[in-house]
């Protein structure tokens, strides 16, 4: 491809992406083909020749967009937002065009730098405790999601709690575990059989029940019962927003029984993280202070497309030895020069993009003002929602929401919820998903994606006030 | 940012891009200022209001640019290349601009179904072995590295080696091992660390010091002591085309060596294996019906931006059995169905991007005949760079050399070498890196660049050739 055949189709497909955003929200949230749909208008095997710029245009029209789950649709309701934005895809667009793998320092000092400077730029918008900084004894980096930064903080528990043994010798006859609450999500189980702990080391601490708050007598208790069984605790995880209802665990709490079992503490606030830009909503993270490591997504609410995990250590040296290992091929003088970073070393892959770019992007165009307001209208949104149905005495409301998520039900109970779910997401205007609370069938509404606005959440009540109506007739 | 405003910007922004692919032969490879010269550069803090586009559009020029290792430079001859390409990065465009997360199939259909079909076209290119086909017992997926690769390899060996202890258990008391080559990636080890077995449980078998390729009877006796010692043999990795040389492991014989003793294969071909698109270099997988996981990166050699590793496995349900963990707010009625792909089950991370988008815009824009001359290209001109090296007697080549890379040294010895790559990065036209082979410092000329012609290769060698007459004339 020339670089003017580049700059034609390059141009267009701008056109394209700003035409989708324009329309999106007048597509079904999800499409109706059954599986295999898509993969049934794709020819059987690649062309022989290259066919042109024509065909796969059309393409994108024909077979792509009848087969998406559109995320970024103001009616989309489901799990948590995935949400993106313009700045965003063009940090991404440079970035795919410099084409540069950071591994290493030496490969790429931009690469590097950047992240350096937007995870410490992001560390002072939330506000983080000084020690996650690289102007401490801390830093951040960009990982793809909060699953591998849970594995990493997972690893990095191990390295300390084996006491150097780990590296060398493995997980062993050692019976390590790992503490969450029964809310954590399911990336930290994932996260344990990786780490060759396996799924029966996994603790899950219970819960407030009215909460859904992680109860620090019980973590107390788990923890005394490990030690004195001969187990070896490695690593708490804490949430901060939990992906059912976006429950919160006292951290200063948890992290006081932790320093006194000596073991890592690890917050998890994948989706609530992006609400502490904004200084009223901080109390959510009160007592991180005492965290050795936490991440958040700026890919679900903060603008940011998708793979962009913010995660940060508040040391650095604890992570990378767990992870280092330096064949001849990769050595240079920077390296051995102690003086810079080598991203290889804060996570699983050796090869690393500028991902960076679109955070400094993000962050630039907006301001924190402008992430400030993206963040206060989605939860200004959710309330909107939540006052519905507290209005509604046909509904309760199923666990605290102080962010963007209401999970609600119908009194009725789990089939008449469960109908209710299923008839509107099969008009096609809203997605939303479900979890259970407590034993009971929830539905979940999570506001995030950039153009939802007061009309859509109004609208998705309506159509769910009028589907109880014709399900509680049909009795 | 209006729809408008992104048309403006991400117009402006394509031309930067064709910009820079047509400027970056004549920028120096690697900048020569030292740590932190970037973050200098850059404030202190983000910006509390938006501060629009035309300082970010300078910044581009003037902190980024100077701070790049220019990865697509014509005279980027180290490590190995990781390519890119226009059509790759309109993908990457597109995937952005659509912002899917296709975690499990209901979440991103078209994401889903493209990606196997794609995968399935791929397999097809490389003529890999039937049970690899989605529409066989296996399938692929993309992994954002061969590192991330190995690790699901592991794991699926873990797995299968632990007859179902492994996941509920762990490693327990078992003393897993994994086998690899003395000349087998970095990210084996890096793998086995994660997975729990520990660096001391990592075989590297040896080779032969003249191809530098595993030796089987070596492999077989490894296994056998471990099994003899009460060890258990979990996984064997194989390379064709080792990241120190290129070297190539005997797959057939390693294969029957693998399925005696019931141990999983997978076969790292994270380079090489882009030359399979060409027949007369399939002849180097030759035995891969053997292998019960295979990958290679299109993302170092086959025109496709970083990140895409397409890892394949013959038995799908041994990598989702090894992996799955299913919370009640991911259950969906297509899953439950058995009949789609959920690839969250498929990798370490939960979330998923549309990467399969850039495969699809490559293999249609250049069709097997551009791949196939593309990696023409990189062998031609990797050959005839070896040629030059022959030729002269001061030099020597250090190792088979069957694809793009070649490596050589000065007969003079080490420190004379060590010096030659020096001198000739410091000229800033090129970038080579370095190796050890059969303990001897051994410099590394990788071709892969899209842009590197017949005059880069020769300028590169009389760049060498002058050098090396300056160094041992200072003796």
């Amino acid at each position: 491809m020339t670089a003017d055949e580049f700059r034609r189709h390059g141009h267009d497909l701008v056109d394209w992406v700003a035409d989708y955003w324009e329309s999106v929200g007048s597509l079904p949230v999800r499409p109706s083909d059954p599986p295999g749909a898509v993969a049934a208008r794709l020819p059987a095997g690649p062309p022989s020749e290259g066919d042109g710029f024509a065909g796969l245009r059309a393409d994108l029209d024909e077979v792509v967009l009848p087969g998406m789950t559109h995320w970024q649709h103001p009616g989309f309701f489901a799990y948590f937002p995935a949400n993106t934005s313009g700045p965003s895809v063009l940090g991404d667009l440079v970035g795919a065009g410099l084409g540069v793998q950071g591994m290493l320092w030496a490969t790429g000092p931009a690469a590097t730098e950047v992240e350096t400077v937007m995870l410490d730029w992001l560390a002072e918008l939330l506000d983080l405790p000084a020690r996650f900084r690289s102007t401490s004894t801390g830093g951040g980096v960009i990982q793809d999601s909060a699953s591998s930064a849970a594995l990493v903080a997972t690893l990095a528990g191990l390295h300390r709690a084996g006491g150097g043994a780990w590296r060398s010798s493995g997980i062993g006859g050692t019976r390590y575990t790992v503490f969450t609450s029964t809310q954590g999500h399911s990336s930290i189980e994932k996260a344990a059989r990786i780490a060759g702990i396996g799924d029966a080391g996994v603790r899950q601490v219970e819960v407030d029940p009215a909460t859904l708050a992680m109860r620090p007598s019980a973590l107390r208790a788990a923890l005394a019962a490990d030690v004195a069984a001969g187990a070896r605790p490695a690593v708490v995880v804490a949430t901060i927003g939990t992906t059912s209802t976006t429950a919160v665990d006292p951290l200063s709490e948890i992290g006081r029984i932790c320093q006194e079992f000596g073991v890592w503490l690890h917050v998890d606030a994948a989706y609530a993280g992006a609400a502490a830009v904004c200084p009223e909503l901080r109390w959510s993270h009160a007592g991180l202070e005492h965290a050795d490591s936490y991440c958040f997504d700026p890919h679900k609410w903060l603008l940011t497309g998708f793979d962009c995990d913010a995660f940060w250590v508040a040391d650095r040296e604890a992570l990378v030895a767990a992870l280092t290992v330096m064949p001849e091929y990769l050595r240079n003088v920077a390296t051995e020069s102690g003086a810079v970073i080598d991203y290889r070393d804060w996570g699983v892959p050796l090869g690393r993009r500028f991902r960076s770019l679109k955070l400094w992007f993000v962050l630039r165009w907006y301001g924190a003002a402008g992430l400030r307001a993206h963040i206060r209208s989605g939860v200004s949104l959710a309330q909107r929602f939540a006052a519905h149905v507290a209005a509604d005495d046909r509904f309760e409301i199923a666990a605290p929401h102080p962010f963007s998520l209401v999970c609600f039900r119908l009194k009725a109970g789990d089939a008449a919820s469960e109908a209710l779910l299923d008839r509107v997401n099969a008009t096609g205007r809203f997605y939303l998903t479900h979890t259970r609370v407590n034993g009971a069938y929830v539905l979940r509404l999570a506001v995030g994606a950039p153009q939802t606005a007061e009309s859509h959440v109004d609208e998705a009540w309506s159509a769910l006030a009028t589907a109880a109506t014709e399900i509680l007739a049909e009795g």
